[in-house]
């Protein structure tokens, strides 16, 4: 398979997790019957943001809710971020840390996929650069799920869940809104961006390298 | 020293190397007068660009530039690049390998100065980008000083000199023409950035870590 169609779930997290799950399954539904193969929901999509939440709405695993993503997953035949071979996964903060892209660059990724909910001061500043950072350091497409914006909430999320290429190219954007993103991954593009410019074969491993220190 | 101002000469080259030198020497007084304390000339600052000009062009070092350059130097009492702590020096498409700055940066550096020159291909789509990525990924400032656009050069420079701060903000460009780029580089401004977002601190370097292969 060379190319593949991703899509973000850029849900509108309320304060009720049962609607959260079941609105969550109705939109990856919707995804699937768009051709989506791969879906990431963002991060926290179950529960408002904030650690004063957790309590109320942690869950063991498996739990009531990836009990009915797993259904909805396999109803629909298609993967739940997490579940995909070469798809490399953070969430949010890890962005910041180029180390973790280039290890799973190395591993041989081709997707990194963050759900995230920068905050509206890191948002402008530094949600688009990190990833276009990650994707052209690392010659890897880069996707990111946010919640939806909601200026009443405890911690207001940037949302505008972005896809890029391999080339630094932002693909697909959302709004603030709740919204599915859409984009399709080619990785014979990614493979042409690696021949063009070939920094992998080219980098001084005999100089330095970047190195797990657990395998 | 927590504040300086650089000097970026975004030098309009010829073909004739003399000239080069003596225009640079001139543009390194009018800097000086300015105020800058380093001072960045481009890369191929002194020859056309290209590696059929080389065996024409090149010179030992020391040599005839670096000899007018010294003088220069120590007549205005400033630092050229290459010759101040602190200061992580890379050419041009050493800017795609996030390893070296990371090391710079490791190894305490504060501001990385790439002399380089893009094409109006690499130039659109990542000279700008690259240079932020390094920035937000390293909290260090990041300076570029590209020739000045001549299109009628067998290879046409991006131009845009730049200075990107911690955070990832522009500072100063230039456009395409020659042109003198300042920028203060406030090191206060870099801790407090360094508090505020201390990744350092927080690299999970019991799993990973950036390692020079030769000390």
């Amino acid at each position: 398979m060379t190319s593949f169609r991703l899509a973000l779930i850029q849900l509108q997290i309320s304060s009720i997790k049962s609607d959260n799950v079941t609105r969550a399954c109705s939109f990856i539904r919707e995804a699937a019957t768009q051709g989506a193969k791969i879906v990431s929901l963002p991060e926290c999509f179950n529960s408002p943001y904030g650690a004063k939440y957790f309590p109320e709405y942690a869950e063991k695993i498996p739990g009531e809710s990836t009990q009915k993503l797993s259904e909805v997953a396999k109803e629909c035949s298609i993967y739940l971020i997490g579940a995909y071979c070469r798809v490399g996964l953070g969430i949010c903060y890890d962005m910041r840390f180029a180390e973790l892209a280039q290890i799973y660059a190395q591993r041989g990724c081709q997707l990194l996929v963050y759900p995230g909910a920068f905050n509206l001061t890191t948002g402008p500043a530094h949600w688009e650069l990190l990833q276009r950072s990650r994707a052209v350091d690392n010659q890897v497409y880069v996707a990111t799920a946010s919640p939806a914006r909601d200026d009443k909430a405890s911690y207001v999320a940037w949302g505008h869940s972005t896809v890029v290429n391999p080339w630094g190219e932002v693909l697909a954007k959302a709004g603030t809104e709740e919204a599915i993103v859409y984009s399709d991954i080619d990785l014979k593009k990614l493979a042409e961006i690696r021949q063009q410019i070939p920094v992998f074969r080219q980098k001084r491993s005999d100089l330095y390298a970047v190195e797990m220190k657990k395998p």
